[in-house]
């Protein structure tokens, strides 16, 4: 499909949908973990994989994806209820969710960095939108779960979102000579690798001085 | 008032004033539980009466009510302050809290939906929207009150709210046959009477396999 | 400066700016206390800096001022790292934290309010926009670490944030008269010393009877 390949809204989609998924099961395995039954895990995984997209189409005022394509919420509902039935081990396997949720932030952060460049909002702005977009489905599945959200425990969390988005935003610039499939890859490649290896060596981001 | 019958602003209108009297009632009374002072009460209770509505009119991209009608405010305003002047009391008795939440569940999920419809999006997005302004108010409530939200725990409750948005948006087809209030007043019956027999006969939702 | 002196936007500008900064700290603050480390101190700083904010834009439908001036995610950051490295003790201050978010709420609701009578809303409505903005990144802050909103708990906090809007925006009809600033500042000095004097005077608002 070689028009498609330089299409952004072709990537957009496939990668949305495939980030969909795994948010909404890193949410319902979160519901499943804390023995919520068949409609709290499908309502908090369906959230937590629309909630991101929903906050970044609000902020630069899109028409949320939610309503305008029927896809996302099925692919939200589909994955929940799949981890619902076939994997309630997901759920005690913490480090499934971990890269369930490290793939998920990636491909959401630089989907909706891109998107926010695609409105028209300057290079930063497009960082601040994607950043959300990728950690909102985890706040919004944290707080309704009672937990203080991940974003703000883990280390590199946030800020492996930050290095994808920026690489996006500011790689747009060059993005003739670079291709989009590259650049989106390559930032999606870097937000997964940085958040897993902060993961594995525990790498410990600087705690305040008493 | 054969005009007005058929009239969906005034259906709505009415809905909505009723659903916010009674969702600021379920808040200020949940307030009231957590022994908050006036204040406190009057903002969970505003907060939660409004909350759905407000998170139904940022996604459809219509102007929120709550700026448009001092009705709506005010309405939210005088319910608290009801409920902390006239009946503490209400905070002892979980069953009224329940019948209230109810009562506002279903009127805000119909009005919701049907707006959904109004503002042209898709059967599938208007119910998204319906369930969303129905348990919007309660999620706030909830969160703020710092408790996981009655939709994830309760059995039955966002899939009463989903019932009746998929009658109101697949039944909207045959409006002209059904009749506008023949067929919000059965959703709005639907979604209150499935709500109250769940807890009655404490349906239970699949608990997820270990 | 003359001529700016009458400038709204410069007074919002200028106003906004030292809010976000004082909110930040005060969010900063906040997580510093709970030993969050580096990112999670500016994750919630810049969260709570921004956050009243564009829940006002989102609801006024504005283009969030955090997306098209770069100035306030610049000092929200900026304002974040200066408590995380400089003043950790900050959240042992606990006066110090509420005088900062005293500020930071007369700030914002005196902002707010003027922006939304700025965009056409009716006075209540610019009043509601105002308190949410000025109380909207504390909530955001306290629900993010876990803690019932100081907005539920503390006496006189949205009170206050509600009289000083009430005096901006009823103010305005007689703006000409009184002049922007002197309005401006009477409505944010009013806030700032009702809620201080309300902190040290321990003022009780009602409890609910038994």
């Amino acid at each position: 499909m070689e028009p498609s390949e330089f299409d952004p809204t072709a990537l957009m989609l496939v990668a949305e949908l495939v980030g969909t998924a795994v948010f909404a099961a890193s949410g319902a395995s979160a519901a499943v973990g804390k023995r919520l039954d068949l409609f709290g895990v499908v309502v908090i995984g369906v959230l937590c994989a629309l909630g991101g997209g929903a906050l970044r189409d609000v902020l630069i005022d899109a028409k949320p994806l939610l309503l305008t394509d029927w896809r996302y919420p099925l692919v939200a509902l589909v994955a929940s209820l799949f981890v619902f039935w076939f994997h309630p081990a997901l759920s005690r396997m913490r480090t499934t969710m971990l890269v369930l949720d490290a793939a998920g932030l990636a491909l959401f952060t630089v989907v909706g960095t891109q998107k926010g460049l695609d409105f028209g909002f300057a290079v930063y702005a497009a960082c601040i939108v994607g950043v959300l977009s990728g950690i909102g489905g985890g706040i919004l599945r944290d707080v309704l779960s009672q937990e203080i959200p991940a974003v703000l425990r883990e280390d590199f969390y946030a800020m492996a979102a930050a290095i994808g988005a920026v690489i996006v935003a500011v790689g747009a610039r060059w993005e003739s000579m670079i291709g989009h499939w590259t650049l989106a890859l390559t930032a999606i490649a870097v937000i997964f690798v940085v958040r897993l290896v902060a993961i594995r060596y525990r790498w410990e981001a600087p705690k305040p001085k008493i």
